[in-house]
């Protein structure tokens, strides 16, 4: 069990949504933004590098929403829905693009198979606990 | 001139903005985060702790989502409205939040009236940011 | 397997240390960044708040030197002693006071247990790497 | 007056150090984080884009340490030595490499130039700080 999950157990909150789905999302946050910063990092070392630029560049944004997302929703006690609910589609929204420029390398480098895979369980992670939110 | 300023001023974008509005606004974004993580700080010393929980709730909060947006605006290059917009409306929102939360505790804490204004210049200076890339 | 782990094997580097190491330590920073976030945040509602405030102050200090450390030995290509082992260092020190003094909580709050869990594997994991980078 | 100056003023510690040397030094940190973001940003535009991948690299690692050092150095009650001081040597290794790079850039690219001066800003607040905290 990640330490995530096994921090919801012991914490109470008035957000009424299901532990689970907020400890994949939290979890899925933290290793998508763990894998963008180390994808953006192998492709500064890649032979292609200029048509590397725009993976690059998602990459360094999907790691900094991915991080807030990750802490506002980790210390989640009442739901302000202004706050999170744009902040959880921001991250939809770059874990989209990012996972589908990470994906048009994903042949070339296996690090962009990696990381279009830790953005696409994100996506789904956010999307999934924005409806638990409704 | 800040250093945002000055960047900007040196390095081409396809985005449309005035480079006034969005050195404004990402000095703004520096400032707040800076100012909330220094008032959450202070609260943790004070003598009505109980009192001031969700004000550092806030603060904590406002840090995070305020850094997300000023690196996402620093390097922004070409326009993705499906990211920022959203994140800029979360920061604006908890702005408001953490502002309103902040004046609060004003009168008793001159932390917390320095770090309302910073809240206060945050917010306008996203929402011009959110006009200017209408 | 983590994402960190199939990163690091898919990413030429010129740093000649063991991959298991290097992972455990990115992974176990991450873990640690999070588990102090939820910890901090759960020890704001608890009734022996003021009590509490060390244990708060030193979760918020290790969240960011671990982010750091995380974020610097992620995209780790070439090996820079001066900046990488004394920011190793500070995350041990981070760790090792935060885990000592979530340990002092962890029969009243089950948060603070896995929270110490998560920083003595961080510290832990943080002195492999330095005795690898030797 | 920065708001970390005005925060500074208004909240009580033990650490005994001039507010000038520590507001001084968190909002250099705060510059120079800004700085390193935009300038890596404007790096990954130019056409000599191979040679800038050093620059790249050392920004971002530059970006990371300083957010982290301005965060522990903002919420400074009591002073751990054996955190603060290593952060702030890995701070200053970092924007003294950081500085460096950008500098051979300097004639070619002003946002290098911009980017080098908050580097050697921050250094020597970092320097400043480590003197006053001895």
């Amino acid at each position: 069990m990640s330490y995530a999950r096994q921090m919801l157990d012991t914490f109470s909150r008035t957000v009424n949504v299901d532990p689970g789905v907020l400890a994949a999302a939290t979890d899925a946050m933290s290793d998508c933004a763990q894998a963008c910063t180390a994808d953006n990092a192998a492709d500064l070392g890649e032979h292609n590098l200029a048509e590397m630029v725009r993976c690059i560049r998602l990459c360094l944004d999907c790691t900094d929403v991915c991080n807030a997302a990750q802490a506002v929703t980790s210390r989640l006690v009442d739901y302000d829905p202004a706050v999170l609910r744009p902040l959880l589609e921001s991250c939809v929204a770059i874990c989209r693009s990012c996972g589908d420029e990470c994906e048009r390398h994903a042949k070339m480098h296996a690090h962009c198979r990696v990381c279009a895979e830790a953005c696409r369980r994100c996506e789904q992670a956010c999307r999934a606990l924005l409806d638990a939110l409704r």
